[in-house]
Order: structure tokens, then sequence, then C-alpha cells
């Protein structure tokens, strides 16, 4: 088998050794004469890899104590949703930021919740320039959220490249006492980050943490004493909290794999040396892209330009076509953009090699200098 | 590879040539040189298997066109709550049939749903017993269902191994003009139903179907017309409806394991040929059960007995405690009844064989002889 060069946005490329154990495993986990997948939830075998996986996101990123770790269902779409049904409600108000289509959504989602069940939705900035964005917004853009129930951000918007904090001892924005709540998914698991900055994070595992199905949560306690307890108990978080994700059956493989690519980032050194390779990746890229400002254009401010998501664009579709066409031939896959913004776009995720990102800017060359 | 023999609830044992598909194709799924989880689910190599896995349950159960399938997340839980959130309302009733553990907790569910949307909830019939449920309800011991948005019922309650149309020819109950909601986790695919009896049918994938973190819905076109617009988009059947079940990331290597599944149900020979079997394995299992009636005791009805749950107990708990240590030497597994009620369950999935039925029912036979 030669791997394909796999840039997608996700669900994306991972870790081959992760893959391999699941593979190596799949017919018999431990000598249980079972796959993983069909252990029972509340069995001892399973509930061993439930917790290594959740002890491993809690080492890994540091996760104070007073944070619950969550694995459930539905991505962060029904992240979107969930976060105002549990933090709104008649008198509240959740204020968005907004700097790109995934926070929109977001917003779109509270929009309806609290119409629904009561409470208000406020953007508080936005970047939107045209029909897209090419950075995040400023300090000095972002109106006060003071009385807010909540702030909620993007901090990497995959579709647009555009990413919060990008450069090495950048800085989130200062939201005072506000809650905050953010939508990690493209964000998480590339390097440390400081989690007590945040009441609220979640991440759809599909970029950095394993397949789709599964989405991690960090959740505050001290928030969730906070949220309305008058939900159905599946959408509450503390329901989840208190049944260390076993209130119901939980997506047992997907957590098992996202618990393969935690040890796998743990035997590279943990997230401080993954961020070293990760700057690296997008360092290279976008050092290609930059030197032939007549063939490749990205579109983001340099502050903002995302190390996760590369977006880039050709003089025309048919150049770009005919680029992903010479991809493909190199089984470099994954590089179309969004279909709602098209153009091209790399992601250059943990299980992305270096090896990789060398083959595709040796391309971009090549492409530049023959087409 | 000796494989254990699962008589597990859910998540539970799945067909060998399922699992062994998935293993042989994990790294490299059709010459990609991706795993079909690295696979972006907008891309052609998905989207097909996705079609396979939705084309494969409307041919076996044979689904009219005018139903969706859907594959969703959050498992029969979020399904509890999700579907009074689409269906009730200011003025709506939701009528709930009761004859398990389960449908207490859709009532449940329900209830919290109609206090902070609106709307009504009822119980039209319950066999509770004391602390446990020994049958379903007869046709005159449900209410009348006249004027409800919705009547609910859970046709196998996995729990107490209570199962409605269990005896060939059974039918379910007659509601009428109401629109009927059928939770049929741990009663699906293993025979054929006929599916213009319902108006919507949901199922955890873990039983029948596939591992955990799948939901398989079927919802008719009509009902879908008469739900609230006004949900969050994430929540509401149409938009996973409108866009087949891609309007956000799916469970892809879930769906993906369901169509392998799927698969090996059609080289059986279909559902006709599997109800056989099934039928078959809980024959043998029940006449074991009867044979002792001083050790063993099956504590339901005689028309209610699930084939897929078959639940049991002993004298006394030490008892079963030795049965289930004798169980484990043998590598049959997973016959633990749930921890709300104790005793003994044996459940028969598509997956479980009759080799293993006969290994069981020895076992049961041998320890009534020499304990």
């Amino acid at each position: 088998m030669t791997r394909a060069r796999n840039f997608s946005a996700g669900p994306a490329a991972l870790p081959l050794s992760a893959l391999e154990k699941a593979r190596d495993e799949l017919l018999d986990f431990h000598g249980s004469g079972m796959s993983v997948m069909e252990q029972s939830h509340r069995g001892a075998v399973y509930e061993h890899v439930h917790e290594e996986a959740t002890a491993l996101v809690r080492e890994l990123l540091a996760v104070p104590d007073d944070y619950a770790i969550l694995f459930l269902q539905g991505g962060a779409s029904q992240q979107f949703a969930q976060v105002p049904m549990n933090l709104l409600g008649p008198g509240k108000r959740g204020d968005y930021v907004i700097n790109g289509v995934w926070g929109e959504k977001a917003l779109a989602e509270a929009t309806a919740s609290a119409k629904v069940l009561g409470g208000e939705v406020r953007e508080v900035a936005s970047t939107r320039d045209g029909k897209t964005y090419r950075r995040v917004p400023r300090q000095d853009e972002i109106a006060s959220t003071a009385g807010a129930a909540y702030v909620h951000f993007t901090s990497n918007e995959t579709i647009h490249g555009v990413q919060f904090a990008a450069e090495p001892g950048g800085v989130y924005p200062d939201f005072g006492d506000t809650p905050v709540v953010c939508d990690m998914s493209s964000d998480f698991m590339w390097r440390p980050i400081d989690v007590s900055r945040f009441d609220l994070v979640y991440a759809g595992a599909q970029k950095n943490l394993g397949p789709s199905g599964v989405v991690l949560v960090l959740v505050k306690k001290s928030l969730m004493d906070r949220m309305r307890p008058d939900l159905p108990a599946i959408f509450r978080y503390k329901t989840h909290a208190d049944a260390a994700s076993l209130y119901n059956t939980p997506p047992s493989f997907g957590v098992y794999l996202v618990r393969n690519v935690l040890l796998w980032i743990k035997e590279q050194g943990g997230l401080a040396a993954i961020e070293q390779t990760n700057r690296e990746k997008a360092q290279r890229l976008y050092a290609t892209i930059d030197a032939h400002p007549e063939l490749y254009t990205c579109p983001v401010e340099h502050g903002s330009r995302s190390r996760m998501n590369v977006v880039f664009t050709l003089p025309d579709e048919a150049m770009e076509k005919r680029l992903l066409a010479r991809a493909k031939e190199a089984r470099i896959i994954g590089l179309a953009g969004h279909r709602s913004v098209g153009g091209l776009r790399a992601s250059l995720y943990n299980a992305v090699s270096l090896e990789w990102v060398d083959a595709l800017t040796s391309l971009l060359e090549d492409f530049a200098r023959a087409g």
C-alpha cells in the first residue's frame, strides 16, 4: 500500500500507528475474543479504554481538576445548539464573535434556540468582508460582553483558514468576567492551550483527535452549576459529567480510536513537541505560497493565517483544476477548498507529516515553474 | 483467536465477516491509500458507502418511498427527546405506552421537553408490575389515543425481555389514525416488519446493526411535514432528510460498519431467513429454561417473551454468580442481567450463532444436572 498524502479538512488523516493498532486488535481486543466495539460499555474492558482516553486528554492538555472532560455525540454542529440550550433562557444573553461561517452557524442555532427557549443573542464582532473572512477581529473591535451569560467564538475557522492566536505567543481576546465558550474543532490538540482561559471548549474529533462521531467537550464545573436544569437529560452537560460520559451508550469505537491517537501524541513528546512540527509544516507551506505571488494567493491577513488550514487561490478555476489533477497523480488528495468558497485548502493536522508537506511544496514549486 | 460467545445486550456481537472486512481494508479502503474513516464525507468514496448503507436498509426492510432513512447520532436516548421536540408544542399531546424502563425514560424526556417547549404527555398504558414488567399491554388495556399528535411505544424492552408481536404472526397494537412512533432499538432488522404500520421508527445501531454511535431513523414524509419548523436545525428531522444525512459530518466509520452488517444480512438470505434462525435460537433457549423450572425461571409471560433478550433468574444470587463463572470458563460472556434488575439475560441478536446458543443451553443443562 502507498499511503495517500491526505490534506482533507476533516474527516482527516489519522496517525498510521493509531490505525494499525486498531486493525491489529479489531477482531480480538486484548485477548477478549471480541472487538472493542463488541464490548459492553458497562464492562471493565471498555471502561478501561474510556478512562484512559479521558486521562490522556487531562494529561496532554493539563486540564484543571475543576473541568469535566466529556465525550459526546452529534459533532460541533450539535454543540452550536446545545450550548445556548444550557446557558440561555429568559433574561439571559449570549454574545457571538464572528470570523467565519462556522461562527455564523453557531449564531444561527443560538438564535433558534433563544426563540423557542427564551433569551437573546447578539453579534459582538464580525470581520465579514464581502462574501468571505480574511482575519480575526482585533480586541478593540469586539463590543463589551459585560452582562452576557457567555461569549462564543470560533478559534479557527476551517473554511477560511482564519485563526486566533496563530503566531507563536499569540493571545486570545480578553472577555473580562464573561464566561468564554470556544469552538476549537480544527484548533484542538495541536498545541498546548491554557484551558483556564475558557469555561467551555468543544471540538469535533475528526480533525486532530480521531474519527467523526465523537465530540470532545471541556466544561468548567462552576459554569455547569449555572446551566438550566429543566432540559431533557440527554442535552444537559451535567447529566454526562455526573456519569463520566456513560449516561447512555457512548460511541465506543470512536472513543477507542481517540485514545489511540492521544497515545500517539504522547509518544511524539506531547503537545509542545507536536506544535513545533506543526509550525514548521505551516511555515514551509506559506513560504512556498508567498514565494510565487504571481500564481498563489493566500487571502488571509498575516497575523490571522491558520496553522491548521492553509487556504490559497490560483488566478483562475481552470488552473486550480489542473493543479488538483497534478496533485492526484502525486497521491496528494483533499486539496479542494470548501464548496462554499472554492479555491484550494491544505489542512495540516497532526497526522500530516513533514514529508507530505514537502511533497506538496515540491508540487507547488514544479507547478509554478512548469505549469 | 478463540472468538468469545458474546450474549451482550449492546454493544453486542457483530458478524465476523463484517469485522474481517473492516480489518482487511482498515488502512486502505478500495485502493485509496486511506482508511474509510479518513475519507472526506463530501467525497465520492465515502458517499458511495453512505448511499449503499441507505439503499440496503430500504431493500432489506422494504421501506416505502415516502419514508426517509436517516443515520443520526446520539442513540435512542437522544431520540427520546428529539421526537417530542419535533412533534409537540402548545396544544399538542404525545401518548406513551409503557412496558419497560426504556419506555419510562422516553416518557420522562418527553415530559421535560413538553415543559420547556409546550405541549403535554400522557401515559395511555402501563404494565408495570411492582418493580418490573412481565408483559406487553393487551389492546383493550390501551386508552384511546384519539387526538394525540403521536403515540410512542417500545416494541422490545431490552432489560425486561418483553416484546410486542413476539409470536410468529403476532401483531402490533392498533392505534387507529394516531401517528405511531416506535423505539425498535433491540427489535430492529432481525425479521421483516411492515414499515407502513409506523410513522417514525428509531433504533440504536449497537444491537443488530453495527457499533454504537449511529442511530437509524425511518420517518414518513407526511409526519415530517407536521413537525415544528422553529427548532435549531440540527434537531429537525427535515434538516437531515433534505441532506440525506449529510447535513453535518456523519459518524462515517459507524455507517460503514452498518453497511458491512447489512451486506452480511443480505448474504444470509435477508430478513425472512434471519428470522427463522433467530426464532430457532430463542426456541432452544426458552425450552431449556422451561425444562428446569426448579432452577431457571423466566419472569416474562409467554406471549410477551422476547426473541431478542431472554431474561431468567436462578433461586438466589450466589447460584447466579456461580453460573456466570462457569459461563466465563466456557467463553460465554455478557450473561449478567441489567444492573437495575439483576438476574441473567442472554441477548440473541443476529450475530449470535446457533452454535453459541447450543453452547449456552449445554451449559444450562450441565449446571442443572451437576451444579
